[in-house]
């Protein structure tokens, strides 16, 4: 049997025969011609099987193969007929690994989401679900590489914690052999301290919060990357969120134009993501969602209704800073000038997605961080450890 | 003010007045020389005051200053006077951002590991933890770039499973709004399910055992790599982990070589891990030790001596491989001409490390793997979902 290949090289083997392992997608016929397309995980490809050429009995078995039958092809590599910069296979050999032990349930009409989630495993086999995890993958990847190139060290927060960084009512709780411990919400913490010994830190895992509400903005389980620099102000702050979201999302843009266009997205919205994004406070914010007859005042905290109305006024991330310190963590500094307010920031995208990005000044005074700590009614020993 | 910089970019300002943002490392004075060594987390500075050009005051308050003082030094940029390729600052002037509040508990005599574990977050501060998080970072860069770079798509499994895929009895298990649900063991079934969408597929995170035993080779949350590929058979597998670990480690030597200095560590066993890696059978392994009067027979497992002991006949990583299938977890496929044994494998490290990778064939017939999770007593409906 010849080496085998996949899809994604075949343009190195054209007039050689090969081998393909894959799943069969579709299947077609006409008269003494079988058309398959199969998959790889790579690509997908025409393998063409002409009757007189077959084999004794191949013809015949291949034409009732089911989808997502497991596949060894062999056959010789040709440019498609039709379609240029393409190729496809003259079938010499079809091995079947496995069958299916039941018919594919997912076809191309329309499926809810429940029933396709509870078939997870195989509505990743799709070109849609292969797109997103592709684009996914390629973010993931961008996000690494802003912050290795910028010099930030990968400090790993821990998944166990004593502490509860965003409140106490959103944690997970385990026996951790008899004591309680929590899953992390947050490595934010661990990254400040990692902050002050290697200068600009970043931990990139998954934190949970037992949201009580069901909605995509609600997310038991999530990934967060989380970078930390020492000595950074509320403007040094906004500018890296700025630079960070320009770079990440160019290079998505630049690599994966394929995937945006099968996920039909369209691209303009991403494209606009350019400098400088606008920078507004939180009044300025108060003062566009009354504008637009929103009942928001002083005080109130945003939801997405509001983060739509408030992002809809500009064309690219809008960084909002200076909320009342009454609405956020114990651990922002507040602004000198105003105390009431905190030295923070959020950055909601365009396109009703909300806040993408938190963050802003730490406190840096450990008597104030102290007195912030108590009049959150936190437990200070718990963040000692 | 001049702008701030980093140590590590002082050779593109000598000669000029910068500022740096920094803590004391260390300080010492002769006569009318003040010598302050500053560390940002890039580096490390020696930072000259010459009391006669010092302003009013300064030479006197910064004679005293605490060791980890949090500090802005200004000053111009000079070769160091001794050592050649280094550079110092001749202070101009410095503030103070913040002083200890107690003295630093860290001092270069011998603390105990748990006096160390209660300071992590200062203990971070040291030149040795340093080196080892750059290792680890770039380790973690090296494992990313490999599979990225060969075709692995990342798909990340969730931390929340109702699986329990390296057996019940070290599960840590949490409340999901009323159901339970367990911290994964490993993302290996989702990445199994991946690979049979995407080809091959790769998931990267931290997994969790709830182990009884505190030693380093028992850990109750570590992150994990797991690729995972189609109609990959336990030959490929081995090439595989051989492939990987060779690459990584030259990737982590050549990179990182001053860091594993400052660890003292001997770099030769590392400069060994070349191809090819010898391979041999469980039995071959058990015979081994034997010969060395282990009285390991077959069907027993190896616990860390016998591992040590069996590596320590190479030079290099050892792929051991052809297990008995009671040892081994219910998914490995079993070996046709001897099916009491798995296709598996195990890497043994050089140096008492023993497995650092564990792998091998999955069975890919659906009726023996409904009777190999029967046989371990694992409810096949968990599976399913």
């Amino acid at each position: 049997m010849a080496a085998p290949v996949y899809i994604e090289e075949l343009e190195q083997h054209v007039g050689v025969e090969v081998t393909l392992r894959g799943w069969l997608y579709a299947r077609r016929s006409s008269g003494k011609l079988l058309f398959l397309q199969v998959r790889d995980g790579t690509g997908i490809v025409q393998c063409v099987l002409f009757r007189p050429d077959a084999p004794e009995g191949l013809f015949a078995r291949a034409k009732h193969l089911a989808q997502e039958t497991s596949l060894r092809v062999t056959g010789v590599v040709r440019p498609h007929q039709r379609r240029e910069g393409e190729f496809e296979i003259q079938i010499r050999d079809l091995d079947v690994v496995a069958e299916p032990t039941a018919e594919y349930p997912i076809s191309p009409k329309e499926h809810g989401t429940d029933f396709l989630m509870d078939h997870r495993h195989l509505w990743l086999r799709s070109k849609r679900q292969h797109a997103i995890l592709r684009v996914r993958a390629e973010l993931v990847r961008a996000i690494r590489h802003y912050f290795d190139d910028h010099g930030f060290l990968l400090v790993d927060a821990p998944i166990f914690t004593p502490n509860a960084c965003e409140g106490t009512s959103t944690l997970f709780e385990t026996d951790f052999h008899g004591e309680p411990a929590y899953l992390t919400q947050s490595g934010q913490l661990y990254a400040e301290a990692a902050a002050a010994a290697v200068g600009k830190a970043y931990c990139f895992g998954p934190t949970f919060r037992a949201e009580k509400s069901k909605t995509r903005r609600h997310l038991a389980e999530f990934w967060m990357v989380e970078p930390e620099v020492a000595y950074l102000d509320l403007a040094g702050d906004a500018d890296l969120a700025e630079d960070f979201l320009v770079s990440i999302i160019s290079r998505v843009l630049e690599r994966r134009a394929a995937e945006l266009e099968i996920l039909e997205r369209d691209t303009s919205a991403l494209e606009r993501v350019q400098k400088p994004f606008p920078r507004i406070r939180y009044a300025e914010a108060i003062a566009i969602l009354q504008k637009h007859g929103n009942d928001s005042r002083h005080g109130d905290d945003f939801g997405g209704d509001e983060e739509t109305l408030i992002s809809a006024e500009f064309d690219r991330p809008v960084i909002v800073t200076h909320y009342p310190m009454s609405l956020k963590p114990f651990y922002f500094k507040r602004d000198p000038s105003e105390p009431g307010l905190a030295l923070n920031m959020d950055v909601l995208a365009p396109e009703g997605y909300g806040e993408v990005i938190g963050g802003g000044q730490r406190e840096d005074d450990l008597a104030r961080l102290e007195a912030s700590l108590e009049a959150h009614k936190l437990p200070k020993e718990q963040f000692e450890q």
